[in-house]
């Protein structure tokens, strides 16, 4: 099957070349890309398109001048999970603080559900980020925190995407923490959970997993426990992520440049020492406006990353705790507002750096070899993401050449 | 024709009664509305809504447990215009700062766009306030500054809503800034468009509007020609609201009181004698989170006006320069996170507090002998809109009834 997507107003490649706008964006005006067997063959002046369909055929679909980008790369979602926890957040916009304890519900909820339910809700999530662009998406486990649960949702986050992460090591699980065995010492009871982590629940969850990841914060894991969940993952053959410096400044940022993190996520507090680290390595650092705007906590500054060299991507975090939300469009406009991004970097940030984040060459961008993932915007411009906030201005989302919304 | 919405989870009615949840939410569970001609004709447990179906019959509509809300009620819109400003959008991200006068590259725009132009705009954005939950809303004129080109605009408005607001004092058209008459003196060349605003322009627009407006700012109009304005349109039978207080303290919300304004938006910088004046009023403060957001402007507070006793509506104020979303979700979230105010508060504000800004009381509400105007959110719970930010919550929405998205 192929398909011609044509009169495309701005066609937004992630391809800089000479002649093209937007630098990073290589923007092409009137453009047309042709997607043979899932993959574009051809990017060019909607005038030559014609000439372009192969004696095969395709499908011509005429997006009637508006913008196109390459699909959403949300390198960083929870979507396992059951239940919601809506009356945690109304209270916490009521004045309460956000603490990493709250997954605890979440957990409890997630335990109690058959496989057939969460497969629902996942399913329910998938619709949903295709219905605002995004067609690459990770997802974590960490709301099981038993061998059992945690086998359980990898194995389902597996029936979705490749981009499976193990996240045993999310918070320490309550049988731990209120184990007598621990005497109320955060620390020895996580030191036991992570020997869980490392061992049978690692042996589990890694032939359903890409990457591991730690939660490396004030209560979740220290940076000892972070690192050998993380040794102990990428010796297993995982690539290494990691949760760090969003609550605080902390040792997240530096364990995951040492380790060759494909990226470290949040990146909320960090040193100088820490920009400095991170732009001389080929870590991505992820940021997640939605969980800034939804704990009220300050936001991370991408201009200061940025400006040192370091590369930036853009993620929703979608969980039911900290980040409720799934749309890369409503990220991207808090980001250009409260981040310092322009909506270039931004936009680019959701597609192209969210693939680096994922050590992807595949998506990311449109230029020929690569997956023909792409969103048609109800707009003339990428800027429109930024320009107008909340507005659902996905017309259609295409994967590999196919609509899937 | 006769529509009976039922199995609704949480049905949010803005009709407070004893044994109800949510306060002024008036909240229901396990709930059905019964909508026979257009008006809702019973609330009640779904158990007993097969009982209540007419001999006439009724279309029967099982939402499966999700969220019920009154329609949005939109009370601050600028729809009818030619163009969009998305560059100095970006540029204004990159650090310029929101002035009005930016309005002229608009104003030049809907002057050379026509008629049909502009209506084929306005349905677009008809369907996507549908599309949005949104079954209420206002529109002004203001891009026109001609007596031809406002009188249009207020027709072409009244063609898809009777809440028109004739709004030529919304700046001094460069025709008369430039004039070599006023010698540069923006007040001289203020005081000569009023005369034309009150005059020719007036009498050309009443019969289409409902409202006249005035934009009581710095670099638009001074107090003593906004009153003059707002008189000259109650003379002719127009109810008053007024643009104040957005970009510093001033004579707005003073004036709007005295005058009985319906309502005064923006009210962003406020004195505490605004607020007393505002809370002994019956004029209500409609709040404009989306033009905080996309100026970089602080927000207002709305949580002093409702702990002082003020009636607190939101609105979009969506246009192509300070505010260009059309998302009542999208201004709930932020007013959530950036204003103080609770989900509850929020959602009310956006359906019961709208309706109060445009004295209407056949909306913004789900009690009989009301409008069966009602948004089914994909979510249990009017939480959600707060919780969930940026996601297209809006499973279907319905004006009197009958379906429009």
């Amino acid at each position: 099957m192929n398909t011609l997507i044509t009169n495309i107003g701005e066609l937004v490649t992630n391809d800089e070349q000479p002649g093209r706008e937007g630098g990073l964006l290589g923007i092409v005006r009137d453009a047309a890309v042709l997607v043979e067997h899932g993959v574009v063959t051809w990017v060019g002046p909607s005038a030559d398109a014609a000439a372009q369909v192969p004696a095969s055929g395709a499908e011509i679909v005429d997006v009637g001048g508006r913008a196109v980008i390459p699909g959403f790369v949300d390198s960083h979602t929870h979507l396992v999970f059951g239940g919601d926890r809506a009356e945690e957040f109304a209270a916490r916009m009521a004045g309460r603080r956000y603490e990493a304890g709250g997954i605890r519900s979440t957990v409890a909820a997630t335990r109690a559900a058959t496989d057939d339910e969460l497969r629902a809700r996942l399913a329910g999530f998938v619709a949903e980020l295709h219905a605002q662009g995004t067609t690459t998406f990770e997802i974590k486990s960490g709301y099981g925190l038993s061998v059992a649960d945690e086998e359980r949702l990898v194995r389902l986050a597996r029936e979705v995407t490749p981009e499976v992460t193990f996240l045993g090591a999310h918070v320490v699980p309550f049988e731990f923490r209120e184990d007598p065995r621990f005497d109320g010492d955060p620390v020895a009871a996580g030191d036991a959970y992570v020997e869980v982590v490392v061992g049978e629940m690692l042996d589990a969850c890694a032939p359903h997993s890409r990457w591991v990841d730690a939660f490396c914060e004030r209560g979740a894991f220290t940076p000892a426990q972070s690192r050998r969940v993380l040794e102990a993952g990428r010796a297993a053959g995982l690539g290494v992520r990691v949760h760090g410096n969003q609550l605080g400044e902390g040792e997240g940022v530096r364990l995951a440049v040492e380790l060759g993190a494909a990226s470290v996520d949040h990146c909320t507090f960090l040193s100088d020492a820490d920009v400095t680290a991170l732009a001389s390595s080929d870590t991505v650092a992820t940021l997640l406006p939605g969980v800034e705007f939804s704990t009220r906590q300050p936001y991370p500054d991408a201009r200061r990353l940025i400006d040192a060299g370091v590369t930036v991507a853009l993620a929703s975090d979608c969980n039911p705790g900290s980040s409720f939300t799934s749309s890369m469009p409503f990220c991207i406009a808090v980001a250009v507002r409260d981040m310092g991004m322009t909506p270039a970097e931004a936009v680019w940030a959701s597609t192209a750096g969210g693939a680096l984040a994922l050590r992807r060459d595949d998506v990311g961008a449109l230029r020929p070899g690569l997956r023909g993932d792409l969103a048609v915007l109800d707009a003339p411009s990428h800027v429109h993401l930024a320009y107008r906030p909340g507005v659902p201005l996905i017309a259609s989302t295409w994967a590999g050449g196919a609509r899937v919304a």
